[in-house]
């Protein structure tokens, strides 16, 4: 009787990891030597640029991240820390990505998911609101339409905000899940360069419009001696003038082509992110750019893409080697965990090093 | 001064339990041998279908559901753990009863109360929405108005979801705390048939199209030398063909009548529930036929359903001994977290004896 | 490069108290002698009007809520206890108030953000809601546009509740924290009076029509004697006969002007508010009244608000020594936490004194 239940009820979930395992983790994670002074210096510190971020935070972000995939935490170093989750831009992606991290580190969550019902609907500054987070949390997590919210905010705010996204402007922790796992893929870009080969990252987006591409640009710039990345657009206007400018005094190499045809194969690394969303609304800004197991890859290129994808990310992809998009969003958990422990002054409490007390 | 208090403020809240104490959910754990090996079985298992369960799982959950009931918890089986509760149909009463369940265990949650806020809103797949709750939880538990979502999301989950409503479909943990209050009234149930007189349960609804009671009467087959199923509708074609023949395979005694008050006095059960809601929207599929004070039911007759009520229940029965309806309510919450228990490992972190390692 | 960060993300976030810091709350604690009897006397009670306080336990509620925000809790007095936080007319400052002093007495909470997606939106009536919620939680928040639904809600509720606004009649829990406000601004209310000379009180708004009023007005009859109020309004008509009639039995000496200027010299305290909310519309009730640095306040003056402010108080008066709104707003976190250990009667594991257990 009842033999019609699909196999997939007849037997436990399979939790073997579908975004391989613990290897590539534990391969960055040997490969960077422990140093705190970076994190500590991100105690109490609002996250809304990543202009923020040096190099050696970035590597030591990634690095603790690395840590907390790989292990098990038996502590919780966040237990009766309150986060503020204000999504006024909804988002349940990045939302849940956050809110786990904090429930992983032991904390509690109080979450705000609709516009619609705050005082910011009836009029009220986003001063007072941010007055209101300082007495109720311990750390705000703001997503938001208007670029400047997240700036109104740190006027008034007495605890740390982390910026999840402000209009087309900046995305700073999907840079560092991005991050993450570009140096997963190849932990040598933490050493110091030594003349290799450059890598190559195309991105097909449009950085000028794109708060992840933004972002993510700005974080490569402290590995310009050992990438190059070339931006893929049929539209060449997608780098902002004071971008590009930004970018370039920062010693980045960085090109616009039209086609992705002819560079496609030349690739190490894709990223590939079609649609800016803003506030309700989104555009697709790669025209018909799309990717599928029949492109042109390089054998051993990996794909990026923030999530979540349109139909310029074929789900044919997804069984394939090229799929790093996967452990990308699984990545995105840890490196919020190892953002949200350094701004919280939490770092003693989680890594092997004797160190000075912080504050 | 301030006479004008209404008395229910002067005095402390009245917490004696309004429906019927610890007495039901100890007589039925008294009646109970303690076999942990049916509740091994379900560890990391979507639950997706009351097909699913077997007669020894059905008796040994509701067993340790009333365990939970008249004990105090010490430990926090599972601290630590994250419920992601997507809702995208949205049901208060299941969410909370979920949400307390897992609660109560120790756990964090995080809640999806709004579809319209999603990336499924913005045309993203269940797939991907099943690789993302992979990685930020460690149960889901879905509401859906579309029949196929929750095996959608099966193809790609890597850990267990719990269905709390399909459509139309199904509904088990409901069936569950059916069952849970079921047995409550009459524990011999769960003992080998030996030729009692059969238990007439009358179900005024239409199972083809109720979620609750397709899986209810899933569940009763494992009881079907025990029990006798009477559906009550005037229209006559509520069991599907393909129901009604599995049921009959099963060896249930099912029959329609149109008619409520020739049949009622010989009722030993009533579930009664009028409403199906799909999505936004419901329909009345038991025409004007209502339940109350004056209806002639047998004196001993319980009454069941699964709320919320409409006009079908009148409050007149509140009161009443045939209320047995508000102890089904509140056995949802230790039923689920009866199950809760089982899919997420930790059978052996709360009970008593000794037992092998789980995996 | 990258010199263009704002100086505010250079360093860390400046947490040092913008409203005040310990020394009011010291002073308070210090000149309030423990008596836990009055607190006791609260427990399990639902918290529906202010009339329900006394004098002693408004008094004992702010010394524990001194003692709160001037300590450190090392324990977690409501671990395992789940708060239902039910804002059928939308909140997000007040329900977050409750659920930041929830989570930091160590509790879960389970939030209703919208009242659409509920059963009451199906027609399910306020008698089942409580029902359900007596199965699920420890204890309800209720925000409601209507004046009735808390009342008919305690019919049945075997948990206790908390009204967080009930339409334009209560919200007692706001009163306790412009009470917590006003006697940290002057401890010597809480002693015996001895023929000082009278707080002059003034109230710009409508207590015929503003909960927070109609409720502050009740806790302010017990310092009738130490205190005089005059409600500032151009319509005359802003006090209800029974109110007046209530307020008058009470002993407090309670008075009507229509305009600010003369008045305003001599008032020690300006309590001011102009909106009235009910549901998702408001009206403005004070005129063209408004308060900046430039208005002709006693220099010693303070000046409360329960926020979202509107035009009325202006935000160059934020750094000047009159604002204690914001000190007021915080302390609204401390007072909830004060009520809420004395309604789960966990007072005996966060007071000094030992103590008879409780019930």
């Amino acid at each position: 009787m009842f033999n019609d239940l699909p196999d997939v009820l007849k037997q436990p979930v399979d939790s073997s990891d579908g975004v391989a395992g613990m290897e590539r983790p534990r391969k960055l994670l040997d490969s960077i030597a422990e140093d705190v002074t970076p994190l500590l210096s991100l105690a109490r510190h609002h996250i809304v640029s990543a202009r923020q971020f040096t190099r050696e935070q970035i590597i030591q972000l990634v690095r603790l991240a690395a840590a907390y995939e790989t292990s098990r935490l038996y502590i919780k170093p966040l237990s009766g820390k309150i986060l503020i989750t204000a999504f006024y831009e909804p988002s349940t992606r990045t939302r849940l990505s956050f809110e786990s991290a904090w429930h992983r580190l032991g904390g509690d969550v109080m979450s705000i998911t609709d516009a619609n019902t705050t005082g910011i609907a009836k009029g009220e500054s986003l001063q007072d609101v941010a007055e209101m987070f300082s007495n109720y949390g311990d750390v705000v997590v703001l997503r938001d339409s208007e670029d400047e919210s997240v700036y109104k905010m740190t006027e008034r705010l007495r605890i740390p905000i982390v910026n999840a996204g402000n209009g087309i402007d900046e995305h700073p922790t999907q840079a560092l899940a991005d991050m993450y796992a570009l140096l997963k893929w190849k932990p040598e870009l933490c050493c110091t360069p030594e003349g290799a080969e450059r890598i190559r990252i195309g991105i097909i987006g449009a950085p000028s419009r794109m708060r992840t591409l933004r972002s993510f640009l700005l974080c490569l710039t402290h590995f310009s001696e050992q990438i190059e990345v070339i931006v893929i657009n049929p539209d060449k206007d997608v780098l902002a003038a004071d971008q590009a400018a930004e970018l370039q005094r920062s010693g980045l190499q960085i090109s616009v082509v039209s086609a992705l045809q002819s560079v496609l194969p030349t690739l190490d690394v894709v990223y590939i992110n079609s649609i800016a969303w803003v506030g309700e609304s989104y555009e697709r800004l790669t025209g018909d750019i799309k990717l599928g197991s029949e492109s042109r890859l390089k054998p051993d290129a990996i794909i990026l893409h923030p999530l979540a994808r349109g139909v310029e990310l074929d789900t044919s992809l997804d069984i394939t080697a090229h799929n790093w998009y996967f452990a990308q969003a699984r990545g995105a958990v840890f490196i919020r965990m190892a953002l949200l422990t350094c701004i919280t002054q939490r770092v003693s409490r989680v890594t092997d090093a004797p160190i000075a007390p912080v504050r």
